[in-house]
């Protein structure tokens, strides 16, 4: 069943605001779901399935309280769905608590107005994948528990801990830790070796890193290029840089 | 001024079918446009732009006859855009004509169902960063000229020679040349050296590659992963996989 109010409470989560007032965030499609219902510490406040999730996953389901569990048609999935194809299942859930986080002896990425939801998702992955433990973002970034960012990262959302800062104040604050900025010129990257302690910088999709930022860090690194294309996905950059840097 | 033949046109150029049939490929907003205007050998058959757009590009605008150059209103511009921020221009522009593209004494990629528009323009603007010439894509990837793939190219789509081909005997027929298939387990990538000569294939964002293709490539080659990410996006596998063979 599907009640009125509560397909006006899973639009409500749609804005930040909202989901900051509940703590919560919503994740769709069996593979991010199933993914996160299985993580410790991680808890779903409801689960709206169809009956063939519920049929494909016994488990999962049996262990959620009807409370919990919404049985509801593929129609009814289509309103509460923010995907252009809804699949099978809709969870919100309660948004992961982490621990202060650290900064020294390991490498933290600090994202300067990454915009596209996509973008910032990717990225969180992809950190997810080298063992970077926290991201810093800028206030202008994406919000990460944006629906399209809990999306992109395939659920490594709720593993990264993902921080909103003044990174001006924050890197002033943390003046111990070497600061790597890329850059359009630089250090090649190919030629470095993997970092032990750094807060890596990746700037905005077409605007690059801000001046102010750039002028605070002691370290350019640029991705050699061979052909013609005049830049990088943002994201792609991250996987690049980390791949060296933290691979 | 905007016919309703033109709508109707340029909607129509969201299908593959008229797209081939012809001969052309829609991008937007200047920055795409502006930097295709100027490419040699790419020609537009109609551009659509707004007074502002015609205002600060007086250059692109007066090289225009006014049979090509149509000035709408930006409400206009809004019925025949794809973008949910329509932005000043839209173009349609001739398809790049390609040599038979080479493959001997260079990396070339091979993309096995990459299905997401985007996914598929940024491996383009990848290929054209690490100076690759040619891609050749499985008969179930996303079309080259889709606006999506254009438009998250960056335009590095008419300087990269992106084909469509059966994968198995494409390289059944060019059996000389070393194949390397990403894959979970393989090869550690950061212990490899850079290649002169090869055929690197990306598989599908979650099937990954085809177990026919993965059977007859000799290399498989993994990114060590020291986090808890299940996987990493297709177009960062690309880039990262390319920085380290192409770089």
């Amino acid at each position: 069943m599907l009640l009125k109010s509560q397909v006006k409470y899973i639009q409500s989560l749609g804005h930040k605001k909202f989901r900051d007032a509940e703590g919560v965030f919503v994740a769709e499609g069996p593979k991010i779901v199933n993914e996160l219902l299985r993580v410790n510490g991680i808890s779903a406040t409801d689960i709206f399935a169809t009956g063939e999730w519920i049929k494909l996953n016994p488990e999962l389901a049996g262990a959620l309280s009807s409370e919990h569990l919404h049985k509801i048609e593929a129609f009814q999935l289509e309103k509460i769905s923010g995907l252009t194809t809804p699949n099978e299942v809709l969870g919100v859930f309660n948004k992961p608590i982490f621990a202060e986080p650290l900064v020294k002896n390991r490498i933290s990425l600090l994202l300067d107005d990454i915009q596209d939801p996509g973008n910032l998702g990717t990225i969180v992955r992809i950190a997810d994948w080298f063992g970077i433990d926290s991201i810093f973002c800028s206030e202008h970034c994406a919000d990460a528990f944006n629906p399209k960012v809990v999306q992109s990262s395939m659920g490594s959302i709720v593993r990264v801990n993902v921080q909103t800062r003044d990174l001006i104040s924050f890197l002033n604050s943390n003046a111990s830790i070497a600061v790597y900025a890329t850059a359009l010129e630089g250090e090649n990257l190919f030629k470095m070796k993997p970092l032990i302690e750094a807060f890596i910088i990746i700037g905005n999709e077409s605007k690059g890193i801000n001046a102010d930022l750039i002028a605070i860090s002691r370290n350019r690194i640029t991705i050699p290029r061979k052909g013609r294309a005049e830049s990088l996905n943002a994201a792609v950059a991250a996987g690049i840089v980390l791949s060296r840097l933290a691979g």
